[in-house]
């Protein structure tokens, strides 16, 4: 068994429109590379490396840290591990930063230890580690940066995670304007009383959506995004929402919504071709800006962590 | 072409636990039998069979007179059918009793026209039936009487029916008790506020299930069926609610909820040993009641309206 292993933990979109706190998916195009190397100190040593050097690197409050202790606590191991972090997403993102470093770190340890526990099992240590971050429980992230595809986190208390394979011609572009909004203010925005008559229009997408993956049927999946109740309050958050959902959508998205509390917005598209034209309009409005901003144009990720 | 039709029009479980308003089924065991047969009087006469005389019979108000009239307006028809109800199922029952003969009568009348319509179109026509005898525009219950199945009704205007086949061991248990819920009173229960956590729960449940439909994950569609928003407001309107799911739940039902806006309760079961049980447990629980009752145990209903 080998004492080091890289690996590249991709990011994700959670709540995917009408899907808020129950749905994610991965996505291939960008993600964190990981370094984690058995050590002999019986401890887990941080470093991370790539402008954001403002990461906690205490063990007990770093994501990464705190997955690789939960997964060592349930196996009772006092094994030591080097984690060296190469960041390459911006951390406040809404692609899933955190929770990139929580399922890279558990993946690599898994493998160095011989994989005692299944994908599946890793997700539950993995959230423990994104839990440090956001200061609350949440898997909509963790799972599908863990195993890839889309994943359903039909609920907690126990956890249960349901994997979707994603139609095998569906792309994501993603593009983060680089703001910071916090998770916090973007939960506090939320009014916690709604409609129920909007309710059983979102849930109505939610089961819409749910079928257009199961049957690759990329219309209804496009049609089935639309949230009438998140987007409509957080949209205010992100620099010209509305113009840019509606260039992504005259430009052959199926659909467009918020990734995870903002600010990064995805779009999904069938094959990269209008991936690409979507990626294309999505520029178009954002130079106009004084913002900066980086644009993914992506696969959903079959895997998850990889590997390398 | 032949000019009379006999068909079997099956009754229906909607909301189905989570999914309110949006999610139906059709039931083998129970429905009406309609014979239909073309007249050369430019009318549609109606005439309903057993029990149910207070039903009206005038074209315009009774639901299987305007369904077929939807349809023939639609095809510029003029043709007269003389239309016989044998009903099976009592009104106000809430497994479908209208939307069984709206159902019934537009598929029969379509065979006996050659088919100009698919069994999916019909569903709009159904649906104008259906309309006149609950004052609303619903098709969770036309639908799977039109095509059988599951069917998630998405969204109205325009009406987006998914049809959903079935796992081929799920079983369906209902209990009907002879007394009548208005759906209108059912309506006025619920708040028109929900919190948005229990929401989030919903759309869990609602994505849970349509997975377990999808992937026949039995266990999945059980855990899944938990509604924590309808059921809690409404099931004070049916005597021994909470026995009646405990004593189910424990005969090893997948799940168990209200049928439509009640009184009857339906549970889902696993092959059909499993169901004969669960009936044995509903029996034992109404049977120390002084109330009528009826217990149907019954597939998922594959194709919905047959042609006898």
């Amino acid at each position: 068994m080998s004492d080091s292993v890289k690996v590249f933990a991709p990011g994700s979109v959670s709540n995917v429109g009408c899907g808020f706190d129950i749905l994610g998916f991965a996505i291939d195009g960008v993600g964190d590379e990981m370094i984690i190397t058995k050590n002999d100190q019986n401890k887990i040593i941080i470093q991370t490396v790539k402008d954001y050097e403002d990461l906690p690197t205490d063990p007990k409050k770093n994501v990464a840290g705190v997955a690789i202790q939960a997964l060592l606590d349930d196996l009772e191991s006092d094994q030591g591990f080097d984690v060296e972090i190469i960041k390459n997403i911006k951390p406040g993102s809404g692609i899933g930063s955190s929770a990139a470093s929580a399922a890279g770190a558990v993946v690599a340890v898994n493998e160095l230890l011989g994989k005692p526990y299944t994908r599946m099992q890793l997700v539950d240590f993995a959230m423990k580690g994104e839990e440090v971050a956001s200061g609350d429980v949440h898997a909509d992230n963790v799972a599908p940066a863990t195993l890839g595809g889309f994943c359903l986190i039909r609920g907690y208390n126990p956890l249960d995670v349901i994997h979707i394979q994603p139609p095998a011609d569906l792309w994501c572009v993603v593009i983060h304007p680089q703001i910071e909004i916090k998770t916090k203010e973007a939960r506090e925005i939320l009014s916690p009383q709604i409609p129920l008559k909007k309710a059983i229009r979102q849930w109505g997408n939610v089961a819409g959506l749910m079928a257009g993956l199961y049957t690759a049927d990329y219309d209804l999946i496009g049609r089935s995004l639309e949230d009438h109740i998140v987007e409509p309050q957080r949209k205010v958050l992100i620099p010209e929402f509305d113009e840019l959902k509606l260039s992504v959508m005259e430009a052959g998205a199926l659909g467009c919504s918020i990734s995870g509390s903002g600010p990064s917005v995805f779009a999904l598209a069938k094959g990269k071709e209008s991936a690409d034209v979507i990626a294309a309009a999505m520029d178009t409005v954002y130079k106009r800006t004084d913002l900066d901003y980086k644009i993914y144009v992506s696969k959903v990720s079959e895997g998850g962590v990889k590997i390398l």
